[in-house]
C-alpha cells in the first residue's frame, strides 16, 4: 500500500462525516487517507481536520495540523473551539454549486413574499379566485442583501436577473460596483434598511452579528417589509421579529435556521401565519465539491511551503 | 380643444379598459384621445382599437383601422373574433417589464418543485423538522421551456442565472445559442421533452396548441417530471394531467391558466395536492408599458406611411 500524500480526520458532535464524505475523498482524492479519530495511529501524521461543529478537544491531539476545513460555507463553530489552534488556517468551502442552491432558494422566497404565494397557496384551499390587482412588478420592489460574501454575491446577482433593484450591505466599499446593485457599507446601514423591502440575511455567525437582528434593526425597515433569515439562528432576537410581525410592521418572514437546531417543538415560529419555516436546507455543498476545495487547499499550502523554503536558500 | 393626434376605442366583453387605461394615456399621450364604443360620434375617424376578448361585433363600426393593439401577451382571442378586419396588424404588448414578471413567477415555480417547497410547508403545519439529503444543486435540474418569444426568453434566461441547466423549443431556428441553454426546433421535440424534468409552457394559444398538452406529451417527459402551465387553458388536456399525476409520472404541475377562467368551483384541480393553483397572475402588462407600446406602435406606422407616400414621389 502506497502512503498517503495527505491524512486527515474527519471529526463533528453532529453527523458522521467519515460516511458522508469518505467515498468521495476515496473517489476523487485516493492519496489522502481520511480517517475517524479512533482510527489515528500516528497523531503527528495527521495534516488535517475536515469538521463542523466539532467537539471541543477536537483538534488536541494533533501537534502538526496545517489546514482545518469547514464542510460548509459557516465555520462560526471552528472558530470558537477551544482546542482550535492559533496559528492553522481555517478553510470554509466555496462551492459554486452551493451558491447557485443558495442563489434558487432566495429567488423563492422574495417571490414567496412579494407575489403574496400564500394567499394564493390559501385559496385554492378556500376553491378562492382571487387575481391580485397590479403589484406584479419586481421594479418596485427593492431587495436587500446583508452579507455580499460568496453566497451573498450570487443571492443579489439571481434577485437582479430577475428585475429586482438590489442593494448590499457589507464591512468592506465595494471597488466594482455590480449591474444592478447598489454597494451600501456598514455605516450606511440605516439608510440601506430604510430603501429595503425584502431582507435577506446571509451574514456569518460572529460576535458582531449575534442578535443582529433586533427590534431597532427591524424598525429602520419600511412599513410592511419581509425578512429572509438565512445566516445562522443565533443572530435573530425571535421576540423582537414576533413583536414587529405582531405589530404590521413587517409582513412575513421565511427562516432556514434556528438556534437550536432542530427548531424545538411547539416553538411559535412552527403555527405563525407569516413565518415560512424550513429546515436549514437553503443550499449545501455537495461532497465533491468539499473534497475538490479541501485538495485545492492542501495543494496551495504546499505550493507555498515550497516557494517559502525557496526563499530560505535565497541568498 | 386641439384635435386628438390619434383616436383609439377601447373594447372587452370582460374587463373595463376605458378605466383601466384611460388614465394612463390621458398621463402618458394626452395627443390620443381613448373612447368608449358608447362615446364614438365618427367611426371612421377612429385610428385603433385597444381590446383583450373583444365581442364579436367589436371592429365591425370603423371603416379606417390602422392598427389594434393587444393589452396582453397573448391576443389569441383578438385573432379569433369575427370582425377583425384582415388587412389591420395586431400588435401584442412587449413590456420587459411584465416579462420580468414572468421570469420570477416560473423561477418561483422551478424551485417549488425542485425543492420540494410544498412538503416543507407541510411539514411546518406538523412541526416535522425533515431536512433533505441532498438534491439541493440545480445543476442536474433540467428546466425546459416551450415558447421562445418575448416571454419565453425571459423565463429560460431567469432559470439560467439561477443554476438550472435550460432547453428551449420553438419553431424556429435559434441562430445565436444564449449561454447556458440548448435550443431545439419543433422537429426534435421528442428529445426535447426527453431531457425535461421541469417543463414551463408559455406558448401562445393557437390551433397547433390547442390541446397540446395531452397524455402523449406527458409520456414523453422523464418519470417524475413536473408541468407549469402558464400558457393558455385550452391547451391542456386536463384528464391526461390528473392521470399523468395519479400514476406517480408526473411529480407535480403548477397552473395559472384555466379553461374556462375563473377555475369552475369544484373543479379537481383545486384540491388536487399535486396542483399548485393561480388566479391568471403570472404576469400583466402595467398601463404605462401598455400606453408606451401603443404609442411606439403608432409612431412606426406614421413613419412608414411617410415612407410608402415618399417612394410613391419619386421618379
Amino acid at each position: 500500500m502506497t502512503q498517503p500524500r495527505w491524512t486527515g480526520v474527519s471529526t463533528c458532535r453532529e453527523l458522521d462525516l467519515h460516511a458522508m464524505f469518505g467515498p468521495a475523498f476515496a473517489d476523487l482524492a485516493p492519496d489522502i487517507a481520511l480517517l475517524t479519530p479512533d482510527a489515528v495511529t500516528d497523531p503527528g501524521a495527521v495534516d488535517f481536520v475536515l469538521s463542523w461543529a466539532p467537539p471541543a478537544d477536537a483538534f488536541a491531539p494533533y501537534p502538526n495540523l496545517r489546514g482545518i476545513f469547514s464542510i460548509a460555507a459557516g465555520m462560526d463553530a471552528i472558530l470558537a473551539c477551544p482546542s482550535r489552534p492559533e496559528g492553522v488556517p481555517v478553510f470554509r468551502v466555496e462551492d459554486p454549486d452551493q451558491a447557485a442552491q443558495m442563489a434558487g432558494f432566495a429567488a423563492f422566497q422574495i417571490v414567496w413574499h412579494h407575489r403574496k404565494m400564500r394567499q394564493h397557496i390559501t385559496d385554492q384551499a378556500r376553491e378562492v379566485w382571487n387575481r391580485p390587482d397590479g403589484g406584479r412588478s419586481p421594479a418596485r420592489v427593492r431587495v436587500g442583501v446583508m452579507g455580499f460574501g460568496f453566497m451573498g454575491r450570487a443571492v443579489a446577482r439571481g434577485a437582479v436577473a430577475l428585475g429586482y433593484p438590489v442593494a448590499t450591505l457589507s464591512r468592506s466599499v465595494q471597488d466594482h460596483p455590480e449591474a444592478g446593485m447598489t454597494h451600501y457599507t456598514d455605516t450606511d446601514r440605516g439608510a440601506f434598511l430604510a430603501r429595503t423591502d425584502i431582507l435577506i440575511n446571509v451574514l456569518p455567525m460572529t460576535p458582531a452579528t449575534n442578535g443582529l437582528f433586533d427590534a431597532t434593526l427591524f424598525s429602520a425597515l419600511p412599513q410592511g417589509a419581509a425578512f429572509v433569515h438565512l445566516g445562522r439562528g443565533a443572530q435573530l432576537d425571535e421576540d423582537a421579529l414576533l413583536a414587529a410581525l405582531e405589530s404590521g410592521h413587517l409582513s412575513g418572514a421565511s427562516l432556514d435556521v434556528f438556534a437550536p437546531e432542530p427548531l424545538l417543538p411547539g416553538h411559535a415560529f412552527w403555527s405563525h401565519p407569516g413565518i415560512l419555516v424550513t429546515p436549514h436546507t437553503a443550499s449545501e455543498a455537495e461532497p465533491p465539491a468539499v473534497v475538490q476545495n479541501v485538495v485545492a487547499h492542501l495543494d496551495a499550502l504546499n505550493a507555498a511551503a515550497r516557494a517559502n523554503s525557496g526563499r530560505r536558500n535565497m541568498p
